[in-house]
């Protein structure tokens, strides 16, 4: 692996602590970040290193999976952290954060191969990018690269213009936008699964598949991101993103080739073959709800306009159902049904496939009700693969479903963040977010944007620990489905 | 469920101690017998009904599923079985016999239904047969049927002259032939998992299916067996009526109804589309073998010409592997390897569907492998269904088989006998031989018969403990396979 600096812009934030700082220890330990390497961290307030040191090792004691009570490893690990203090619009402040990653590169005698690393608010975005163009920051000998944080606009038109301020100071190629999701273990697996399994990918067509519903549901609510969420509501801080790109990777073809390129191309296809909603006709496709005050394992929760810091007529959507159409000749007429919400009566991350039954009337009769059989594909919380197929009871001789699974082991499992940031220390950016993606998601989900601002589509309630809106049921039974 | 009698022939040997009786409790328990019934035991000794009745507790006090402490259910139990002395060859006896169970129909009001069992060696099968007939014993108002144990026949001709004796006392709808391991729970299960699962059923052919392997091994030896086994083999003792039946409970296409007829036509086509071998060609197909000592779970055992019984220069086959060729537009092209043996490294009774792979060239590589498809069904010591699939592992990002599977719970599951009784006793023979497969399998297996007994198969010998000789696995990588 190439030497590296790694410059993290957010350094004392909060997913700098939760999750970035982790990542890069347990890529430590894993031998997986190059021998020589420098994590330099930019941040408002001041610090020296050794309290951004002390910092770090902090974050790794409360927050690492490998929760190693050796203090060495971890002192050894943060003797390649610097601290830089910088107000991230001053434009003077990037000379001096230039120096100290230059004199660092002289020191270690590493590469000029840089890493930036937004982990701030998407205000800052382009202002960083172009002070990292205009300080020489990157003009360097090695590669560059920007990893992004979501997210990457607000709507269409925000999103093509931030993108094109970003294209000025870093080619497409060198920005990696982060989907969080698609660094989840069986995100990942998602495409060997189907790709390399004879039995499945004969089966991945509207020959065989009935429906597939892409489900991601949280128990908890707007915690303390109401400021943000009050304006993106789940179609932007859900749909947009993780759940189109869900449906990409499930809905995709078999490329000719496994590489970044090949996947990606399979990847917009399904994206240009996502049949358009329109403004005035959202409602019939898409369901939204906001939830009510309820109960959360037993203790009351209040509705989301008594939340702190938000108003109390706030007509945001906490939860949003759609069903999709691929036109193309592997999906016509299989719908896709997205859902996504807070304050769910589970957590829960899945792809359920429900396949056809052309042979039900041989089965079925009052007596025996043989179900459709079903691939699920537990994301979140459990990550595993289980096949509900119909089998007859031994004791009473009558049909059943039976469920041969697979789930993962919990152990040494690495987390998301490790994945991805593994994956752009080595360049492959399979698992990030394109801009053709970006943009043809924006594109897909104006017309709701739209529809959700002018109040075309109805705002249901849903109690807190509930299964979401009727109506979200509803979506389902009008084709002669349910939610699995 | 229609009153009966229930009239054992061989009712003091080891199948009616070890299975009947045990079975014919369990399904009391169970209430799967009529309100009346009758159990008629007869055997060549003295025996007075009391002795008998204490004989069947002890029986099931030992060989019960239901381990009861509780003795009042047995005894309940066995009030309703009766004892009769006879000797199967004294036409006057029968006289007898029939005089105590149309006492006893009598007695308890029942209906004249008799379910004849023949739990005897096979030559008395026709002699009682013409027996029950000409005694009247045959002539109710009610139904009768008769239930034969194996083997019928030690080849083709003689299993025709049986047939045609059995015939004039019974109609081939009142014989109900037991080959044990259609009773088997995950062979029963069979039907359904390939005909109720769109999923399975839609792979289920010669596009998606690479090869089909059926196992049926033991570990112990000839045990005290060998009177009979020495001159059956592993041919006419498993071959002939078990491993054919598994094929063509696993080859039978869908029908058109679910039906003991439908069934058993589609069973029918399978034996009518076996390729059949050619006497002096047996050899490419077939492989034989006869276990040489060795050790099992670290204990020496002998060869099988050291057994005793055993003739040291036996020639006869304890393990028979062999390729089938279903030539019919669904198989065709699809080998089915068959492979039974005693004295195995492991007792294990499956079925491997292994699928095809047209997508291996899409991540086969010097580094990674990727792994067939398998579908493993279990019938044998344990019973369930697995899935082998391909998969990423987290950790290496390398591609690993994992293994989906549904292991049925041991508890309470019915045994074999349980459920064949069963089946009999409400008249429904699906899981039962008919004639037409009986012969079909002779007339397939004639040729190997022929073969063996003329030495035109060499006889391989294979070290007790271990999985057969050489030339077994040599049979599948001539193909560019591999035993599973």
């Amino acid at each position: 692996m190439d030497s590296m600096t790694f410059v993290l812009f957010g350094a004392t934030g909060d997913l700098a602590k939760r999750k970035i700082y982790p990542a890069l220890f347990n890529l430590y330990l894993n031998q997986k970040l190059p021998k020589s390497f420098s994590v330099i961290g930019v941040g408002r307030g001041e610090s020296s290193d050794d309290e951004f040191q002390s910092r770090v090792i902090d974050s790794l004691h409360t927050f690492s999976r490998h929760l190693l009570n050796d203090k060495s490893k971890k002192e050894e690990f943060v003797k390649a952290f610097r601290y830089c203090q910088l107000d991230v619009t001053d434009t003077a402040g990037y000379k001096k954060l230039l120096e100290l990653v230059q004199q660092n590169e002289k020191e270690k005698n590493m590469a000029e191969n840089r890493m930036f690393y937004l982990s701030v608010t998407p205000e800052f975005f382009d202002v960083i990018a172009m002070n990292i163009k205009d300080s020489g920051l990157g003009s360097t000998n090695g590669w560059k690269r920007l990893i992004i944080e979501k997210p990457f606009g607000h709507d269409l038109k925000s999103a093509q213009e931030l993108n094109e301020k970003l294209s000025k100071a870093f080619e497409e190629d060198e920005i990696y936008r982060i989907d969080h999701y698609l660094g989840k273990p069986m995100v990942q697996n998602l495409e060997a699964l189907t790709f390399a399994n004879p039995v499945l990918q004969s089966l991945w067509n509207n020959r065989f598949i009935a429906n597939v519903q892409i489900t991601a549901n949280e128990i908890v609510g707007v915690e303390e991101r109401a400021g943000y969420y009050d304006k993106a509501g789940a179609i932007r801080d859900m749909v947009q993103n993780h759940m189109l790109q869900l449906l990409m990777m499930t809905a995709m073809h078999v490329p000719k080739r496994i590489s970044e390129n090949e996947i990606r191309n399979e990847k917009r296809k399904v994206m240009e073959s996502l049949r358009p909603l329109q403004r005035d006709t959202v409602g019939v496709h898409v369901v939204r709800g906001q939830y009510e005050h309820g109960e959360i394992s037993g203790e009351p929760v209040v509705a989301y306009g008594e939340e702190p810091g938000v108003e109390a007529s706030s007509q945001n959507d906490t939860f949003v159902a759609a069903r999709l159409w691929i036109d193309n000749s592997f999906w016509d007429g299989v719908p896709f049904y997205i859902r996504t919400g807070k304050r769910m009566a589970e957590k829960a991350t899945k792809i359920v496939i429900e396949f056809k039954n052309p042979l039900k009337d041989l089965y079925n009769s009052e007596m025996e009700q043989v179900e459709p059989n079903l691939l699920t594909i537990n994301i979140n919380p459990n990550e595993g693969v289980s096949l509900q197929l119909n089998s007859k009871n031994p004791i009473n001789g009558e049909m059943e479903p039976i469920t041969v699974d697979f789930s993962a082991s919990k152990q040494d499992v690495p987390e998301a963040y490790e994945l991805l940031l593994f994956d752009a220390l080595v360049g492959d950016s399979t698992f990030f977010t394109h801009w053709n993606e970006v943009e043809l998601s924006w594109n897909w989900v104006e017309p709701i944007l739209e529809a959700f601002k002018e109040n075309r589509v109805p705002l249901h309630s849903y109690s807190s620990g509930s299964m979401g809106p009727e109506a979200a049921h509803q979506l389902l039974i009008e084709d002669g489905y349910k939610w699995w």
